[in-house]
């Protein structure tokens, strides 16, 4: 099915150029926000305004959410005058917000109970790739349902990924958002001690760009080594354990906080609990694996 | 001062492929290690066998110190038939282990009242490199020194950054260290989320390996925002709080840990407290200089 | 008001034996829980059966929850068939569960707008006080709608507080279980050292129940120092890093984590950043405070 | 063997007193510092100045050392004038400070190769108890050592434990100050995020003074539940976890730190994993000894 015109609910600083792309490319937009100006800029931009969700709803395609979050959603599918009573049976509904996984299998589970379909299709980057139409889609669902929203994404994105069955697009981007955020202040703890040791700030970030603090363990070490099934040691957890504790110790000189490689630590220093401190340091994943149980039935415990 | 004949002490995993490259590019060594047959590997390869760190310094232009931790080395230079007493005043002393900054700038000083001159020179990657002769070195010291030594470092690397003045080299690398360790940690736990979430490993790499979580947020979003002055946010703190309490709430549905996501959203909980909750994200670089004071005068206590 | 008729909703774990409580102290029950056999065995007690919360709401003198979470909370007073707009206008809502504050305070908001009171009176403890009668309740609301709930607390409580005003009840609810919860793992990790360490745990329980490790620093230490205005170092932040230091270096030797002491430690290494490691341990409340920025004023920030 | 002659170096804020109360009690000492004017105290209290380790310990029948940290101890025993080499063979020093394990392991296989005796017996409370006498020994070696020791104990402090054999003594002053540094910082988030939430401190602290929160995990629940062998959930670990995550959410709203309740949920959120989720919170201990491998050989891992 070739879809035409579109419900859009949610024209926040996402939503409002992602509507604004999708326009551009020829689709047909009903929109709804509870703010009246976004809806108001997007009928300038050529949509149909919509008077409530179950409005944005009726005779559309393909119904698009990009809202705060899972209640919210959840009130403009199925709260007063929500947009799933008003939908086609068999219509798909693209769930495009970050929420909770558990939020979203639950809409998807009550969507499809109204004889509807769902796509969690949540979206990386930033507003200005909004804008660009260079977001990054990360979507979970059938083969079939993704082909079918393909055309959409790519008036919005430029990499689109086809994570895996229903649920497993909102799954990664949680788990992508956390990883970029945890960086956010491994960064920011060592450029702080950095500071604080007195190093010049473009040094330490020129230098540290062009090693694996800078360029990511996903990137650098893990493929070749844990994530190869190799974890002779090129650095063994041992010395791993030796450097960061190297540094709490400077921290603590400095005065400078280091919050993250103090959690860190307690798992280098688990180590040979587990047989492990004479591994690459890439095997942390088998450790943390260990101490999750992955893979581990009930029965085995 | 051209340096031609080496004192090298500290024939291990890294020093003895270290040493084995000074030799092939023509430089005299005398070698010492407590391990006898560390010492015969490299005579093997041309080295002249030293019974004592004394021994190996007598007669050289500069001495090499690549040893497990700071009080080996103070015992190599300064123990029981210690270098320092045997080295010719003026003598440059390459101290390229990783140990800890106070015990380097400790060294130094005992060093320079001997009548010697000391660099600290650590080194960044694997014995895989030390043996191809591809580390990475980071040196603090005078610039004349530093280019003294240099030939010595193109023999073992072909990566040399002049971090600063003396203690600078060895700060930077402890601060590196750091980072890249804590990086080992936050790529597992990531992982270890994305398996229990049951996500297809490969999916969950390739994907992550092209967003700020895989490529790092020193050289994704630092550069153009924090570091360029420009705390606008693309992505602004109050997002990232939402973001990584959403995947702490995931990883405690799935039983999957997450040390660093938890130690991390204290953080981004701590920005409205500071004014910061509208900023970039990587305004957390600030938030970490608030809280840990970067740039106070006691005096503004 | 005297009260003399109830609703009770939540025959739980908790409820149940707090409905038995009620009626064993004469007071009138009308009773609802989705599980019929927990309605059936308060009706064996006395209460009479409820077919809805609303049917629970008819009648009663004042109405309590005792629920799993907010949104079962919101449900049961605001949901289809629910207690709010069945009960008269006036009537004293006393929520008993352990929810989130903001959760708390939405449904006294609306609470309010329906013309009736809520008291926030989540109780500590556990089954086993339920049913003897010795809960502790934290109340929060006005004094008079305290006094009018404590005959019903009497019932079902030894030791009731009135905390303060609305919301405060289930504020310091929320931080006490939290407290405890840390205790939790705190106790955990010390006597998981103890046990790598080879200590007889018999030994290590008896002598650490009479130090303020074991006796709590709420009791032993906070009250005649910092909370009494006294910062004089009894045992200054100094050497408390000095000894949470060892203790970190020892459990990595003995590979036990420590992830409450390694979290600690970062906050005592900040010390000397705000000028106070010379100040009594105790201090480290004035430092959380300047950290969380307690009694900053937006302005200056 | 009785003691009346002995060696004391080390007095410093506890070292002083100590010393002044073993002179009170009638024994003979001869004193050590670096610093004259603590020696100059002593004498005027009666003691015997020494010039340096080796003269405080000619002709005494044990000597005390109360030194900063380990390195200073050996410096004191068996560096130049060391007070090693001038002790009889057998005399018995007994060493107070706070110091490694491991520093203190080897001292006393230094000191046993020179045919001396050690005892640990490091000390827990505060100057203030230096001065009144009424110090806490953890003391670990023999009995017969122990014994010999006891009376010079007893004029320092009024709770005299023998811990266990070698070792015991250090390994628990580190667990017990480790605990008791951790109970700072918990008491420390717990009122700044009941400050941060409105509440008014006194009735804080006075209710959390008599609940588990305040009065330590390891006298309320531990003796009774894990300890004595019963994990059935008086509250299980499901609960917890639920009480902590609404604890961090409510930080995070007030923009209140709350480091170890982070640390602490990641381990209530692996009890699930370990099949312990239903278990009372205090097999947060049986859980703890999971991930360290308490009890568990190599050959198991
Ligand atoms: N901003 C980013 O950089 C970014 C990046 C990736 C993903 N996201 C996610 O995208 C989603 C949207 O983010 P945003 O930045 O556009 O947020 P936003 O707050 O700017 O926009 C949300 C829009 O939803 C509207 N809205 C709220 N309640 C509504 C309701 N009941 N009915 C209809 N409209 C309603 C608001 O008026 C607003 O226009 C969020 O889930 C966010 O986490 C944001
Ligand atoms: N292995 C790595 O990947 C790596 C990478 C970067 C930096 N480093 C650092 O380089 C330094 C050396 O590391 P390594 O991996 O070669 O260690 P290693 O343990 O393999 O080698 C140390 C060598 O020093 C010798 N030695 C010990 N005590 C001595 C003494 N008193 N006198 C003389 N010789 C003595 C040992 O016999 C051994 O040969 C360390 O500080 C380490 O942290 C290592
Ligand atoms: N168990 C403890 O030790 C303890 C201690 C202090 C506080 N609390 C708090 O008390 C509250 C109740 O705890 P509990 O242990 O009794 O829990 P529980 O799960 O045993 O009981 C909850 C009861 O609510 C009923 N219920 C669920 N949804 C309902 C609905 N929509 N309408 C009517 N009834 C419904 C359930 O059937 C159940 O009987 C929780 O908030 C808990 O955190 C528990
Ligand atoms: N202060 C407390 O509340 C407390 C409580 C329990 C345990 N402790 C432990 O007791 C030990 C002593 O603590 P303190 O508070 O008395 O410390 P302090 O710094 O006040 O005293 C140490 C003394 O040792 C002397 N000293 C240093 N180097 C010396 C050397 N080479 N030779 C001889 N004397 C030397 C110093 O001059 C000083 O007088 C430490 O290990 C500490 O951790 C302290």
């Amino acid at each position: 099915m070739t879809i035409a015109r579109i419900g859009f609910i949610g024209l926040g600083t996402m939503g409002g150029p992602m509507a604004a792309n999708l326009l551009r490319k020829g689709f047909e937009l009903s929109v709804y926000d509870v703010v009246p100006a976004a809806v108001e800029r997007a009928v300038g931009q050529g949509a149909r305004a919509a008077s409530c969700p179950a409005d944005a709803a009726r005779g559309v395609d393909a119904l698009i959410t990009m809202l705060p979050d899972g209640p919210v959603v959840r009130d403009a599918l199925f709260g007063p005058d929500g947009a799933a009573a008003a939908l086609e049976r068999g219509t798909l509904v693209i769930e495009m917000s970050t929420i909770a996984p558990s939020q979203s299998d639950a809409l998807r589970r009550d969507l499809e109970a109204a004889g509807l379909r769902m796509l969690d299709a949540p979206v990386g980057r930033t507003p200005r790739h909004a804008e660009a139409g260079t977001l990054l889609v990360m979507a979970g669902g059938t083969e079939a349902d993704v082909a079918e929203a393909t055309p959409l994404f790519e008036a919005m994105a430029d990499t689109i990924h086809h994570i895996g069955p229903a649920g497993h697009g909102i799954r990664l981007k949680v788990v992508n958002n956390c990883m970029a955020m945890v960086g956010m202040v491994m960064t920011a703890e060592a450029l702080t001690l950095a500071a604080k040791a007195g190093l010049d700030r473009d040094t330490a970030v020129r230098v540290m760009s062009g090693t694996a603090a800078g360029r990511g363990q996903l990137i650098m070490n893990y493929p070749n080594k844990v994530l190869a099934g190799d974890i002779t040691p090129d650095f063994p957890l041992r010395m791993g354990l030796k450097d960061i504790s190297l540094a709490l110790q400077f921290g603590a000189e400095m005065a400078s906080p280091l919050p993250l490689a103090a959690a860190a630590r307690e798992l280098f220093a688990l180590a040979p609990a587990w047989g492990r401190e004479g591994q690459d340091c890439t095997a942390m994943l088998l450790l943390m694996e260990d101490l999750a149980r992955v893979g581990r039935a009930p029965a085995e415990r």
